[in-house]
């Protein structure tokens, strides 16, 4: 099926303690976009970038299947850029640049032939802009899936809630859902946040695996332990990507099939934190994330029988 | 088969964001061997206590099934008293009082009738002490399990490291791997520690699940995600309880069963923090104890077929 995705494309300049790199393509919806490409070939890009942009990406993007028919190219403006820095132990990171640039006043027009769409991503963005996207579209997709961030729940609460009152499912990290519920427990938590709108709620725990809440079930994911955790930059984009790339290809939103649809987005996150950026994804083989799907069964299998 | 426990007996006064105890019975090997009693009724346990102690847990424990002719009562003295406040998350908590009293010079004898046991859980101690238990039997145990913590790193490294060389397995939890390996990967951490002695390595984590290594094979065993954690004091020595116990009752020390075991130790641990102290392992049910085994199982549980 169709996908749509919505987000970010854009620079950004990593520093971790491995090594640092110069602008490199970056955005949540580059990695979305490159996640969902081992999934489906249907998919189609809404974004904005500057002139600045590379032309050989959006092909990249192209070979992969990503129709980019809605990724606006601004004549004489720069591209969203962002600069970080990693601590040591990877799970926390200092901005040191942030300039919107396009992102500032991003109108997302959408295309006519994207409206056949039956699979939304919606990643994060302010979320006037996330809602703006499903009011544009004239027939509501199948499933809407919606990541957002704390920033948003500082400065854009009120828009944020309405917002997830449209959406299926809701991404985010366990630091945002504690902030999102002001409930510590992350059981609590679930159950504030499904109140708000949503009927799925993944939280995301990095190295840490992620909770999939429905009703009063949960399913747990883990996250493959690393050997190295080289650049963590993106990993929660290409989980989402993952997530809803199997989703749209096997087509089937039910509690069980999005427990499958959250062990490949762990496994295609597994990958992204590898090298730097998009680099791994973009290499990625089929027989490798197959591989690593074993890994994962292997991990959490035991044969218990009562005692 | 039998098990043999060794560790402290002694009381504790908690306080966290939803209470306080006075003096209450604490220790880990007070939770170990309750834990362990839900699957052997043939352990027995070597500790030190003073005059202070009551006589009424003694009784609790000799009914569970422990053997308590290895436990000293020291006249005129006082046991062990460790006293701690939990910070808000729960994950973090500061030491108020440690008065060691019969701890300070604990000299674990082992009656003649112990010397037959086929397994031995060692709870944190002083190296040098575990050592001594290790010494003391006339017969190596099938299998040795060994508890320790960062203190021991910092004021008794070489005897910890000797120690290690002794024992099949060792517990600790994600920051002492890091502490004991100098290395933050819990993946490179281990690979340095397995080589250290102990042939399996349980490194817990927490709410965020434990890690059981073995040669270059990992297994994962998540932590039930609770509404509430009340108390989490004792939980890392339940866990070790349901682990050894298991082990001890189905008398199969493979890596399989071992994840078995893991996950038994998990769902013992989960019920210890839902009250004060050892208040919920003292009284749990057996089919609570499965049930929760089941709500483990479904907690993982995903049937993927290959893309």
């Amino acid at each position: 099926m169709s996908l749509l995705v919505v987000g970010s494309v854009a620079f950004d300049a990593i520093e971790t303690p491995f090594g640092k790199t110069d602008k490199i393509i970056g955005g949540a919806a580059s990695y979305i976009s490159l996640a969902a490409s081992y999934f489906t070939k249907t998919s189609k890009l809404v974004a904005v970038v500057g002139e600045d942009f590379p032309a050989d990406f959006i092909q990249t993007l192209n070979q992969k299947g990503v129709n980019t028919e809605g990724l606006q190219i601004k004549k004489g403006e720069k591209s969203f850029f962002w600069s970080g820095k990693y601590h040591t132990d990877m799970n926390s990171r200092d901005t040191l640049v942030t300039e919107l640039n396009v992102l500032g006043d991003f109108d997302p027009i959408i295309p006519e032939s994207y409206q056949d769409c039956e699979y939304l991503m919606l990643g994060n963005l302010t979320p006037a802009v996330q809602q703006t996207v499903i009011n544009r579209l004239t027939k509501r997709p199948k499933l809407i899936v919606m990541d957002t961030m704390n920033f948003w729940m500082e400065i854009a609460l009120d828009d944020l809630k309405q917002t997830l009152k449209m959406v299926d499912v809701l991404t985010i990290n366990d630091e945002e859902a504690r902030q999102l519920s002001g409930e510590y427990s992350l059981v609590k938590a679930a159950k504030v946040i499904l109140a708000m709108g949503p009927k799925f709620l993944i939280i995301k725990k990095g190295e840490n695996g992620a909770l999939l809440f429905h009703n009063n079930e949960v399913f747990f994911a883990p996250a493959l332990p690393l050997e190295e955790v080289f650049d963590p930059t993106g990993a929660g984009d290409t989980f989402a990507g993952g997530f809803i790339g199997y989703l749209a290809k096997t087509d089937d939103i039910s509690f069980d099939n999005m427990k499958n649809a959250l062990i490949y987005g762990s496994a295609m996150a597994s990958f992204c934190v590898e090298k730097f950026g998009t680099e791994r994804i973009m290499s990625l083989q089929h027989d490798e994330l197959e591989n690593r799907i074993t890994q994962f069964k292997n991990l959490v299998k035991f044969n218990l029988a009562s005692l």
